[in-house]
């Protein structure tokens, strides 16, 4: 509960951006994960970095649990306010404070959406390429160290947010980074936020990296006999350093998934799609490479997407298969696993996953970014039944610790939220984990940014 | 001083690794940098992470300052021991522990050196683009977030180093980071430590990743008439999104001084040395694109080194700039700066610094990783003369005020250690400053790592 005094100051901080409303609470105590709603006591709707830090301020001086909220499309829990609190909105802060185009900066709010700021840049011959499925905020995807299919070219949230304004748990506002490209100048508080989960503090603006669009694009598809030949064929790409701007693989559920609901008609087969980036010459070069490893292993169907609107219907399909995947069996939730791990491993790991599956007798999809050696299986799990849901968590649970037993790590993308903390011992290892809590009490001493996330301090 | 106890028990676990002889004191007791040698009590040769774990307990409990030593290469006085305490010397863990060509990484301990371990990797295909000017020791590189003249295209240390094994201030030992390309679980231990110089624990173990070695390789050098031009060439090309791997920029005095070290015979005038790599008709195309802007702003000499001798002896040339500009006036030591800009701020800020330096009456040469913003002026020095040392460094205080001004940062991969200690107040603000020294607080609770260095904590 949210004492009537802290209550009483927010109101008259926020007037009638203050609700207590049931239904905005519920809305904004659950995520995209299948977790039952934890509703915060109050929901604030922020608009300026300077009205942030009054409101961190009220709630330090109150003892009141502060969750920062995006877009609401997070998957693994992090936004349940499982100890209460306030959930602060920051959907209407969507600013595009500065396009630097010189630069290739952009700065902007915290609640402006990747959609949104690409929209933005439509006629600046850049383009900011990280694009996880949801259109999620750029605070956000700060949060979760966000990536997306472009990643295996352009990199993750680690490496393309420059410079952050965030408001630290005292309510102080500062500035990590300038916009220079790279800096030794001390810790980098830039890269401790992002990825931080809204345990340490709240970024309000956040600088990013943008990229020329290229001069030349093309897509392609192949399918291939089995998930290993898939697998191999990116690992052999990656290992040649051949520069591709996309990779992803698609088993026969997902590829059936995305047929039917984007109305496409995919061969069903372990799938690639492939999306080149570069010069006429140069986009022809790679795609040709990747077209005769490829066919090394036995690709077939190697079909070319050229047209504009046949690329954006793929990728579209593509981002939608969360969606797709949930309507193989409607009215079911999922659980989504997140591993990544050295792509030497990759296509062990996603066999010993799908021969896991099978015998599970879960409907589940498996979908990856499988460039940077990360792959996600989304297993569908029938509300109304407990135990669907906790045969998945098996699933999930010993695909973990398949990866980790490959040097690789539980969530290459989603975070931790509530939903991958039992792994993180395993993961590092309880030394590494006390630095982490001693890092977390450093920069949040009352345990009061998004509390019970990433780390208990208890 | 050391407590005889502590130095007791050191001598029992290290035998003849410890020393405490002057010489070798004195010797762990500078860097490259202009100041007054403050040797350590005792070095200590350490053999093993687990070794260091051991020196890292003792120090603790007698409250002895540790400060982490590699090929000693730094220039900012990283390595001064201001409080005495025990040089803990890393150069003999000189074991390259994987090279996992398959998955594009390898491990090395911390006292292996860059060109070590590009010749282990001389025969995989792969290779280690970052390349401060010395032979440092990735350990060291690790320390101070280093980079070099790949960085525009391959990235730096933050970029390149993917997990750790850090032995903490309190003597455990913790490893951050997996080999997966990348991961959202949980705070970024790895890149708290990548940049800390020493202050947050001890970084025995190094996995980084590898490229592949390009297919094809051209170089070429190319004259202006002016900085501006020069610098407008770069900027113009990184706007383009043309994947250069080097471009360097030389002021009429580096090129002197490079011709006259190295036996060149490069026109006296602004130089960009470029470095293209990909395949046979990416190189060419990238060129070919390069040439033409550099036509536009007035280039010149767009000279071909396309035979890897030329190559090597041109770019063996710009690593040796720093030694060549202290024969520009023998018996010099000098002063280097070290900022970087927002690419579109360059010419402005560079401009303004040749001006700058004119008006100074100093020798000095200006170099930079122009690709990245990043520029040096290496200002020379009497040693006889204190003034001179205090010109040079308002100097410095004007390019470095200029560059904030700019949105810049005071150091872009030298770090911070002792000399640009004055500059992070005005660059981060004292609200960040405070959450850098939280940071340090909560690692390295007894202010024993490197002490005074990056933050002070009095």
């Amino acid at each position: 509960m949210i004492p009537a005094a802290a209550l009483a100051e927010l109101s008259s901080l926020l007037g009638d951006r203050l609700s207590t409303t049931r239904s905005v609470c519920d809305q904004h105590g659950r995520d995209e994960s299948p977790y039952p709603a934890m509703p915060p006591d109050a929901v604030a709707f922020a608009d300026s970095t300077d009205e942030v830090a009054r409101i961190v301020q009220v709630c330090a001086r109150h003892r009141v649990p502060v969750i920062p909220y995006g877009a609401g499309s997070s998957i693994e829990g992090h936004l349940l306010a499982i100890r209460g609190g306030l959930s602060l909105d920051l959907s209407r802060m969507t600013r595009i404070i500065a396009i630097d185009a010189d630069d290739l900066t952009a700065t902007v709010e915290a609640g402006v959406t990747r959609e949104a700021l690409n929209d933005a840049l439509r006629h600046s011959g850049l383009f900011f390429p990280i694009d996880p499925g949801a259109n999620a905020s750029l605070g956000g995807m700060s949060a979760t160290r966000a990536s997306g299919t472009n990643a295996v070219r352009y990199g993750t949230m680690r490496e393309n947010v420059l410079a952050l304004t965030v408001v630290t748990a005292a309510g102080k506002v500062i500035h990590t980074g300038t916009r220079a490209r790279k800096s030794s100048a001390g810790y980098d508080l830039t890269r401790a936020f992002v990825g931080s989960e809204g345990t340490l503090g709240v970024m309000t603006e956040i600088t990013v990296r943008l990229h020329p669009q290229p001069m030349a694009v093309s897509a392609a598809v192949a399918t291939f006999d089995s998930v290993a030949d898939a697998v191999n064929t990116v690992i052999r790409t990656i290992q040649y350093g051949i520069p591709v701007a996309r990779v992803e693989f698609m088993d026969i559920q997902a590829v059936r998934a995305v047929n039917a609901y984007s109305k496409l008609s995919l061969r069903e087969a372990p799938t690639l799609l492939f999306e080149f980036h570069g010069s006429e010459a140069g986009v022809a070069e790679q795609a040709e490479t990747v077209q005769a490893i490829a066919h090394e292993f036995g690709g077939t169907d190697f079909e070319w997407a050229s047209r504009q609107e046949d690329r954006s219907r793929l990728w579209a399909a593509r981002h939608k298969a969360y969606f797709a995947s949930l309507q193989l069996q409607p009215g079911s939730t999922c659980v989504t696993t997140d591993v990544c791990v050295p792509i030497s491993r990759l296509a062990e790991c996603v066999t010993a996953t799908c021969a896991d599956i099978d015998a599970s007798g879960i409907l589940a999809t498996v979908l990856g970014h499988v460039g940077d050696g990360n792959f996600h299986v989304l297993l569908l799990v029938d509300p109304a039944d407990p135990q669907s849901r906790e045969r998945a968590e098996a699933v999930n649970a010993r695909i973990v610790r398949r990866a980790l037993d490959m040097d690789g790590t539980c969530t290459g993308e989603h975070g931790v939220g509530l939903h991958k903390m039992d792994f993180m011992r395993a993961e590092h290892g309880e030394d590494a984990l006390d630095m982490m809590r001693a890092l977390k009490r450093a920069f949040d001493p009352l345990n009061l940014m998004n509390p019970g996330k990433i780390v208990t301090l208890d």
